[in-house]
């Protein structure tokens, strides 16, 4: 049963996925949890609200079966259809196979029409305008996130009818715009990654062939100026000769996953280089702390170099999302442990932060600072997570991912298991298979046993994070220190039923600083430990002025409990002494530091679960003592 | 011959103004310049691009004399009225008036529907939407600029004409929108003003009446969510409770300045109150150096409190410019200097940065600064001011400021004159003339000398700006030490034809800090000399990395001549030392500084001039030597 990005066998690979059914994750720990949490409240709450906005409404005007106002954005089917998908990789991961999804795609199925189309928004009051906005329109964004539903219908809940459905849809994509159709590409990209996924499934080539042909087509000003200019839409330049990601972040991160996707299948040096290259690019400049991308929200895009606001971050969860799963298409196709490294610190932030505890309202945006007197009244920046979005591309999105990740956390062949993200859970590859035990995050320790284990010698090779010197490993109690370090430790060997793996990453909590063109955090730590970034909440201090905090960075840190966090980072902080309250003066030398205070700062994506009030990522320094 | 805003004689007001035809600045001075500017290059280039960009061909529409199809946005009108304004000023000051003034009333004229309504996009395609979309139609605020340039033709051009037109559309509202009439307001402010003013013109309460009763309807939610809440258009909350200025940053302006004008007319405290409280919040923590106010792309709001970053800076140029009308409204009303402070701060930069040397290229958004690998490929973020924008309101809003920049000079009444704004001209006042020379704001002297002088006692006010805290007063030579001094040094005396009065406001280069809370610019410092904020500029480094200058902040700073300005900053500058490019990493001490160089730091007003490039008012500061 394959998940999410199942290259061919033929495909350019450095890593395999493993089936979704090697993998299951411990409810106990903090990923298995997050699934946990999926599966009872995040899905549950998509579907209610999806009749709620009206999204399955809209699919019944086409059917004819209700005569209500159409509601929501334009594409508000590919909100069901995230859903569906979703609910798709949770009946492969339990076994959970909800009415829901059978009757969508029987409403999905009755509303398409005769050629393959199906749209609600153009099908109806919007007829006439069928494919004549292509920049906006997202007819073709929307055409992917039904296929991509499909494809995870036939992989992980064995109900390949909505293969049918999409099929038809890629057809006449085909037909429209394939070698003897239109020279037209999506102002939004997502169905050249789906029509590789589709392919994948089929062996069906011409969805390839389209995929390929849309990324040919793209950067030579086809989509016009729209509102933004072509460098939103990664329309201003081919992607071969792209040297920096711009624009709209989530069409940025979308469109390199479809490249990397086409790379692999055609074998394209030069396609894939080019995602490595934009990737790096904003690696190296244009991303949070937290893996958040898009710093602006005017046009939700990629700012320039080093804009980086902490406060107006945007950071679009459906960016971070789109970032993981471009990360992970790069890290099979290379097999680099920076791109694990990258999933992982998205994972444990900029992803996790746009889910409350209770799995049932999230963050569009995420920003790593909210300021005293926030005025979050409007949508667009709630001082809060809200339960639904007018433009709720968020939510399932996250349901989608959460629901697959089990088959993000590990790569393996008949001779090789290789772990990336260490969670808590049975993993199994070819004849060999593993009993992990961490509360990693939290704890530095990951405890590996094999339970079953085949004849042959066999490679076992662990993750060691960018942000970790010093990894301790032991095979059956004996210090390994001679494995070779590419980012994974490897351990070839033949293992027996048994034997027990021992990886210690020691995270000590630590302050980090921005490179300093990061005009926004000059002057600034942030905390983090191991791949958790960590923020100041007001509600752990109720007594102190929070905009007026600064951290003594010559006072050790440590660790405490927290009520939210098995480990909360115990940091000193001084309240600035009382400064006239002109916004400009002149310049002197900073004040003498006041009392020192110890206050927890708890991990980022934990933030705002309790009352809504001022938090910051980066904390301003305290002048060093003279 | 009144100028811009005209208080009736039973007006709440501190300070009168001057007619403008008392006040003729020298085409020498930088003020006076500037409206020769305007007067030879802004202004003919605005008429040009109504023609060019299809504002007056829409209204030919509505005569019937085009069927071109209707250009540019639904309040493209106001462009037209905006400009007709500055004409009429213009007219005031030289007597020039071009045919253009006359053609384009009577265009408007034959455009005007029966019962008064104009509005070239409501009258053809639209006709059907009149009036159902006031959050965002512009109906009003068009009216309002209509009456404007109505006020100043009768006013300023001996061009009354235009006043029937403007008055029957003003009859129109207080029938459908009066107190008979149905409880609504516009979404965009300006009409309140605009009443105002053409109440004090023609006498007809119901005009003033109609200002009120809107300033009454808003606050209670009636423009509904629309698309950024419902501060974004100030309607979350009547005036009289308000205590922060938020929302759409000219709209928030341009709705004080109409209550200011209410207030005045009707005597209410509270209204005035209100005004001054909301500017008060403004400038504690929502405006930038420059005087400019908005900090977000994406509404075009005021930010949070403190939420000022540079790169981002919206800083609308028509903020600015309502800022400055405001803040003369305030000034006239209470007669506290720092609402001088304010006009004049905005004058010399947040509004000067707006217009090219050329005076035909303009910033729409004013930021402080430019990054290197800026994408300006968009004119929502140009890297250099562009000829005309989709939304072209700045131009012709700056046109009609520049043509009537005297009337805000100074105030005055039968028995004293007080001077705002130093700029070398001519100033009379009741039996009194003032010779006024001076090269300010780059020379920090001020040289004046009665050339008329009535018999009676009479008070000079001069304003001694908070930026100078040392201002030297002579009169005929002798030091006068003794003058009062509320931010106005008063000298009465009984004045003889052939006095001198000589002040000196001391002005170093100096270094100034921003409030700490103010995320955005911590640990950096901007250069400034007066009034005048200066900036560092790619053209003036051209061998220095521009990203990794830090100012020294123990060297001197001194002034050097320049070829855009007379007086530059000479700034001691280092360079930051090799680092990794990694964007985060761990924090430690700072590197050792490098050798130091010099360079000129332009005035801010100025930069964009040369080739496009790098830019900031906010200098990083190296780290002192230990």
């Amino acid at each position: 049963m394959n998940g999410p990005a199942a290259p061919t066998p033929s495909a350019l690979a450095a890593l395999r996925p493993l089936p979704l059914t090697a993998v299951r994750l411990d409810p106990a720990g903090l990923l298995g949890g997050w699934q946990e949490r999926n599966a009872s409240a995040t899905l549950p709450h998509c579907i209610e609200q999806l009749t709620a906005y009206g999204n399955l409404a809209n699919l019944r005007r086409v059917t004819g079966d209700t005569d209500a106002a159409f509601r929501g954005m334009w594409f508000a089917d590919t909100d069901v259809y995230k859903t569906l998908e979703a609910i798709a990789w949770e009946a492969g991961r339990t076994g959970a196979n909800p009415e829901f999804f059978a009757d969508t795609a029987a409403l999905v199925e009755k509303a398409q029409d005769a050629d393959g189309y199906v749209n609600s928004y153009y099908q109806v009051d919007h007829r006439a305008e069928q494919w004549t906005d292509l920049g906006f329109s997202h007819e073709m964004y929307s055409a992917g996130h039904l296929i991509q539903a499909a494809v995870a219908a036939a992989r992980a809940a064995d109900a390949p009818q909505l293969v049918t459905v999409a099929r038809r849809f890629a057809d006449l994509l085909v037909r429209r715009f394939g070698p003897d159709g239109a020279e037209v590409i999506d102002g939004h990209p997502e169905v050249e990654t789906a029509l590789v996924e589709l392919y994948r499934l089929t062996g069906h080539r011409p969805y390839l062939e389209l995929a390929q042909r849309f990324l040919d087509l793209r950067g030579h000003g086809r989509l016009g100026q729209g509102r933004f200019g072509p460098r939103y839409w990664q329309d201003h330049q081919p992607l071969a000769e792209a040297q920096e990601a711009t624009g709209h972040a989530v069409r940025q991160v979308y469109l390199l996953a479809g490249a990397v996707d086409v790379a692999v299948e055609t074998h394209s040096a030069q396609l894939l280089a080019a995602a490595e290259r934009l990737w790096e690019s904003a690696l190296a400049s244009k991303t949070y702390l937290t893996g958040g991308q898009g710093s602006r929200h005017k046009d939700e895009s990629f700012g320039d170099p080093y804009e980086l606001p902490p406060d107006r971050a945007y950071a679009e969860t459906c960016a971070a999302i789109g970032s993981f799963q471009l990360a992970w298409r790069l890290l099979l196709a290379t097999g680099k442990a920076r791109y694990a490294d990258e999933m992982e610190r998205l994972l444990y932030n900029g992803i996790a932060a746009s889910t409350a505890l209770d799995g049932r309202s999230f963050f569009y945006s995420n920003p790593l600072q909210l300021r005293a007197g926030h005025d979050g009244s409007h949508e667009d920046t709630p001082s809060q997570r809200l339960t639904w979005y007018s433009c709720a591309c968020c939510p399932p999105n996250l349901a989608r991912l959460m629901a697959s990740l089990h088959g993000y956390a590990a790569t393996g062949s008949s001779s090789s298991l290789e772990l990336h993200l260490y969670a808590a859970g049975v993993y199994s590859s070819g004849d060999f298979t593993l009993d992990v035990r961490t509360s990693y995050p939290w704890d530095e320790r990951i405890d590996i046993r094999l339970t079953t284990a085949g004849a042959e010698p066999w490679t076992l090779a662990l993750r060691v994070p960018a942000w970790c010197h010093d990894a301790r490993l032991t095979v059956n109690g004996s210090v390994v220190r001679d494995a070779a370090d590419d980012g994974y430790l490897r351990i070839t060997r033949n293992w027996k039923a048994g034997d027990t793996v021992s990886l210690v990453l020691a995270m000590p909590p630590q302050a980090l600083a921005a490179h300093p063109r990061v005009d926004a955090v000059r002057g600034s730590a942030a905390l983090a430990r191991g791949p958790v970034v960590y923020c100041l909440e007001h509600s752990d201090l109720p007594d102190l002025p929070f905009e007026d905090l600064e951290l003594d960075p010559s006072a050790p840190l440590s660790e405490v409990e927290h009520s939210l966090a098995p480990v909360a980072i115990l940091a000193t902080l001084r309240v600035r002494p009382d400064i006239s309250d002109t916004l400009y003066r002149p310049l002197t030398s900073g004040g003498p530091g006041t009392t020192a205070v110890t206050a927890p700062a708890i991990p980022y994506f934990l933030w705002a679960n309790r009352d809504p009030g001022p938090m910051r990522v980066w904390i301003p320094l305290a002048a060093r003592e003279e």
